[in-house]
């Protein structure tokens, strides 16, 4: 299956194994958790439409020319591609970006609480998937401003997460909210400034959105913030 | 046009912007060489199928269904993409990541002249495009080993390099050559290990390769290693 990968079986990289802190309700546990969350970190981020999970995973015809397409390795590649045996043209898949922002105001940082599914209600960092043509600081502006109306300085680089068994990778910036006219975008119910003792742990979206929240915490009562890398991994076998 | 974007006009982000180092010979200027490199970057790193540029840029028929696709903004949306007017798919596309290593041994860095297409010839730091499934990290020990036959440790993410006119973000990780039991891939010509003075500046075959080495030995001037982050723009504009 073309999904499947060498290194898709949860061993990890040289970057830090995360734990799971998608801050999903006790109720929701082992594996149905692990579907859930890894189907909702799956389309989370793009528009409600499933057909953008569909889109990564899954090719019965060709895009160029129309006629179906095989799966299968091609002369010189070790990998199963989609094919078309018609036009011959290989369509590469591969993962893709989610960028968004740690916008910050005082002792505060903004969360945005979704509108849309998955995880409808639930706070999140405004993120989304990168567009073509954009650099990631863009896109990490524009996200924080279609959901949250909020006007950002991007600073550093904060956090990257891989999330391979949905095929992304988060990238996260610490931001200065330039002023605190913010309002709820298309895609999010509110958006609100917490105080760390008011961040909601158990309504956090996505793990990745928890984790960024702790480094954040972390590293702000520390007195410096530097740039965190990891991977979550959390396949069907880990459910 | 779906590649036009609101920033793909050479404005910069608040990264660095990064200037054009890409080494190519100097009878190639102006237009013809942001060309030439701009869609030398597109297809770079994958395999030398042209179709692998085109994947990325346009879309005649719905992958789902195999039905005419037509591209306008969906509702909701404020892009234009491809959508089936006959199953409703919207089909969205996304920046793609190339992943590479700076492979490091004692004072010597590692680089592999390509055997493909586009740069032929040229000398490039081991890189290639993510695949599904895998952690950036991961996917830079494999181009590692796929190109140079190179054992590396993953250590830091040392540069980020956004090229948002071929929709790609170029990701680097210093790494540690394990051993210099090294050999050209099917993609290499030869693999070479190069002390400072001994880097063919001059034939470096892509931007973010030379601006990265460049880093590398800022840094190691310096004592210290740190993440660099840039864009590197080169639209037909700048020509």
């Amino acid at each position: 299956m073309i999904l499947a990968s060498p290194h898709d079986s949860g061993v990890t990289g040289p970057s830090t194994r995360v734990a799971d802190m998608s801050g999903a309700p006790p109720a929701a546990h082992g594996r149905y958790l692990s579907d859930a969350v890894a189907n909702a970190t799956l389309a989370s981020f793009q528009s409600s439409d499933p057909s953008t999970a569909r889109a990564t995973s899954s090719m019965k015809f060709c895009s160029v020319c129309g006629h179906a397409v095989s799966s299968r390795i091609p002369p010189g590649d070790n990998r199963e591609r989609f094919v078309c045996d018609n036009c011959g043209t290989i369509h590469y898949q591969n993962p893709r970006n989610v960028v968004g922002t740690v916008p910050v105001w005082e002792d505060k940082v903004l969360l945005c609480r979704r509108a849309i599914e998955p995880r409808y209600g639930y706070w999140t960092l405004p993120a989304g998937f990168m567009e073509l043509g954009e650099t990631t600081s863009q896109a990490a502006a524009r996200e924080t401003l279609e959901e949250a109306g909020a006007r950002v300085e991007i600073q550093s680089l904060f956090s990257l997460l891989n999330v391979p068994h949905v095929h992304q990778v988060h990238l996260f910036y610490l931001a200065r909210l330039l002023d605190i006219d913010i309002a709820a975008g298309e895609e999010s119910l509110e958006v609100r400034l917490f105080a760390e003792h008011e961040i909601p742990w158990q309504d956090i979206a996505f793990p990745t959105v928890g984790q960024t929240l702790r480094y954040f915490l972390a590293d702000r009562a520390n007195g410096h913030f530097g740039l965190h890398t990891g991977d979550i991994f959390r396949s069907l076998r880990d459910g």
